[in-house]
């Protein structure tokens, strides 16, 4: 039986580029009275670790920003008035090729980081190595839905996680075999982790305790391919 | 500071038409040693509680099936081999307009209740009564996305909780104002309970523990009007 534990990682400072983000994130937990242990999968908004990258973005004006959304889009999904839906080069499709204006500082905006699987490499690997634990990193973006109102969280960069879990093959309590349920797990992390984060109250990371999942996902393994996209 | 606990409702039996679904789920709790406190958040499959209603369907052929999701649809969105995209009269967006073969007996289909906000002030009120406690009751389905790959459980009813967290007029830690910012908080906390839950466990239910949240949102609020659609 799994229980899950959630609770959020306060008093991350503001982060600038070259940050020791990893070590801000375990300063932080320490001085929760917390400690990580092996299985826990830490969540963090894409925000601060774009911050630490360098991922800014000066925005002078709004025809700026406009020129950098399609800068930043690999292709526009759709357009109305000010509205730009763009699928960005890591084939995520957002609001804006997700430049984001929000939790920075006026006059600048946000981009993702380059590499977000790489990031999240490179971010567990310095907690890994710092507490001595196994872990999994979810990082976070905050996305729209096209029938649904209300953002939720997904996830736009993993390591150490199943970027899909397969249920194929199994069967559920009656014997039928379950065909198509492939479980986007990481995406169900990233809205369980929103719920103690919170976009006003400025906590960028949170730790999901007690689920019993690891792996070597790609974030890709998340994105629709061309061919079974039925609403490009 | 939120921290949450998330537990599985195990040992809820086979549900049939007319059983006493709340009472059930209390007593499944009881069973584990825990209580209901105020406060709590009760997270369900709809599959129990389609069953509890008798929506529950005899389909002798895959033609029936077929027949079925048309007469369940309110709209065809899209349409791609034996792949429909469909809005149920509630107005979700999804595939095979919810129609659902797993988790049920072979031979039949569970389809969605008729009106799952109802369903889920009935389950609460039931519930409440019984433990003397204030709750909130989400009612999920699993659905897929457009543009990414796997499924995560979505609220397809509630009582007792906000439809959309307003953030609104609030501003960032920056002081940027929060202009579109809102949270589909139902839709995070259906996603956090399915990660205890489990397609091939056979557990259709889970408590969300510790988010301070209560309202009377409806989910119709959170169906994005057709002017608002893009993707129609």
């Amino acid at each position: 039986m799994t229980e899950l534990r959630i609770f959020p990682i306060t008093g991350i400072p503001e982060v600038k580029p070259g940050d020791d983000l990893a070590g801000f994130v375990c300063a932080a937990i320490a001085d929760q009275n917390e400690a990580l242990i092996s299985g826990d999968i830490v969540v963090i908004t894409h925000k601060v670790v774009s911050k630490q990258e360098g991922r800014i973005a000066s925005i002078p004006s709004e025809a700026v920003y406009r020129k950098l959304v399609e800068d930043e889009a690999a292709r526009i999904v759709r357009r109305r008035g000010d509205l730009v839906i763009a699928q960005t080069r890591h084939g995520f499709v957002c609001a804006n090729a997700a430049v984001d204006r929000s939790n920075v500082a006026a006059g600048t905006a946000v981009l993702l980081p380059t590499d977000p699987d790489r990031s999240a490499h490179r971010l567990r690997t310095l907690i890994e190595r710092e507490t001595g634990t196994t872990l999994g990193v979810v990082i976070t973006d905050t996305f729209g839905r096209p029938w649904r109102r209300g953002l939720v969280d997904v996830a736009i960069g993993i390591s150490g996680l199943p970027s899909l879990v397969d249920l194929k093959g199994t069967t559920d309590t009656f014997g039928n075999e379950l065909n198509v349920t492939e479980v986007a797990a990481v995406d169900e992390i990233a809205a369980a982790a929103d719920l103690v984060m919170g976009k006003a109250t400025g906590i960028p990371a949170a730790v999901v305790r007690g689920l019993n999942l690891s792996g070597n996902g790609r974030i890709a393994d998340l994105i629709r391919p061309p061919e079974e996209d039925l609403f490009r």
